[in-house]
């Protein structure tokens, strides 16, 4: 991929002191002028202290979220292994599950005991399992106006039907749909892009993609021709906002081209 | 153009408390999600305010520069106005000129005095052109290199061979090509958006676009088999990092899988 897009340097380094020296240019490192990808809070700031200073950033990511919706075709054991596989990134992770029943959400809160008896880091699942919730909605319509309310940065849809629902999402940052889709095959393997936006930047950001390190330029060519049609609307609107200086700008021009005509 | 996107509420509001009640919501505006669009300096500062709460902005947008590339085919009418139409825009905005000749540097310097002497924004312009530098280079390339370096907001393309001139433009917010394309009908006619990165920010920044009011959200659904394929991987990964949860996540979906099959 790296040759194909004719990149050849890589440089493995990492933390702050990375992004100060590629935001500054520290030797042999050029100066960068966009910086995209997560971190821990201290690259968080980071990221946004150079963000002033004219270098792009992707988002302020914040902590990593998960909601889960699902109904009685989800399995419980599943659901119960996704909210840890989100619950044991750190202490102030979030996860959400939206289901259909109190017997459905009693059974995965068993769940989420076994696993956690026995899961190596289990201390930092049970803290942020306590900043948790499990909701008992009416069907897939009101979970999925929750969701999109909230817009997850994970969302999985364990539901009948999840195809279509994945029709209704509005805001999220990525989403696996049906049984079969843990949000861990997103991270490592399915190919999509593991920067996305959290804390309800849904709403407002995409996640990373390709276009992110691309860039648009405007252009504009005007003849002479031309500048007679559009000119004297320019000139216009500019003296109706007092800048004489955008009105002589074209009429110097069409002064000119009219000079020339006859 | 609002009917086919199906815009059907316009309000004429503006200043600081406009965009306080677009983030915020203050009925009858809903609350906002990404918001555009070029302001003065308090403008500015409210929108960076707001986007610290996960509203999507423009850019940070600061004043205004243009930056025009003349060369013996440029008139220096034109490029006399062409720097004054900037200039009046406020004391802090930044014109530059690059030339091929101290002669026609001269000749334009003439020109400014001209235009000053009768124009009604004299006072501001005057003062922004004390902002202002001209630079004597020695060809096309040269001054092409200068202007990827400095990134200008607008890049006026009054040279032989604009065109192939602009092809050689990698930073800039929007680029005009040729003697008959004033930076003015760019503001007014053209069509281009007049939302653009000034104060180097080209580099990193593309101006308003189509684009930026869209949003792209990842999707991925796995088959049974899929997982099948991909699971292994992903286990092994997700334990080389110590996320155990996350390789739990999969086990017990293929583990489910296996069970079915045998």
């Amino acid at each position: 991929a790296a040759d194909l897009c004719g990149i050849d340097k890589v440089y493995r380094i990492g933390g702050v002191q990375a992004i100060g020296a590629m935001a500054y240019g520290i030797s042999p490192l050029a100066k960068a002028d966009k910086l995209f990808g997560p971190g821990n809070q201290y690259v968080t700031m980071a990221k946004q202290l150079v963000s002033r200073q004219g270098i792009a950033i992707d988002m302020p990511a914040g902590p990593s979220e998960v909601l889960v919706m699902a109904d009685e075709t989800a399995d419980p054991t599943f659901v119960a292994a996704d909210l840890i596989s989100q619950a044991e990134h750190g202490p102030d992770s979030q996860v959400i599950l939206l289901c259909l029943s109190e017997e459905f959400l009693q059974t995965v809160l068993v769940e989420l005991d076994l696993i956690l008896e026995t899961l190596p880091r289990a201390e930092m699942a049970r803290k942020s399992l306590d900043n948790s919730i499990g909701i008992v909605l009416k069907d897939t319509d009101e979970m999925l106006a929750f969701s999109n309310e909230y817009a997850p940065e994970h969302l999985i849809l364990s539901v009948d039907g999840a195809s279509e629902a994945a029709n209704g999402v509005v805001n999220a940052g990525s989403v696996f749909i049906g049984n079969y889709s843990p949000e861990s095959a997103g991270d490592y393997a399915t190919g999509t892009n593991h920067t996305l936006p959290t804390n309800g930047y849904a709403r407002a950001y995409s996640g990373l993609t390709t276009q992110s390190f691309m860039k648009t330029i405007q252009y504009q060519e005007l003849t002479p021709n031309g500048l007679m049609d559009l000119g004297p609307d320019v000139i216009r609107m500019a003296e109706e906002e007092g800048l004489d200086g955008h009105a002589r700008a074209v009429s110097v021009r069409l002064k000119k081209i009219r000079n020339e005509k006859f």
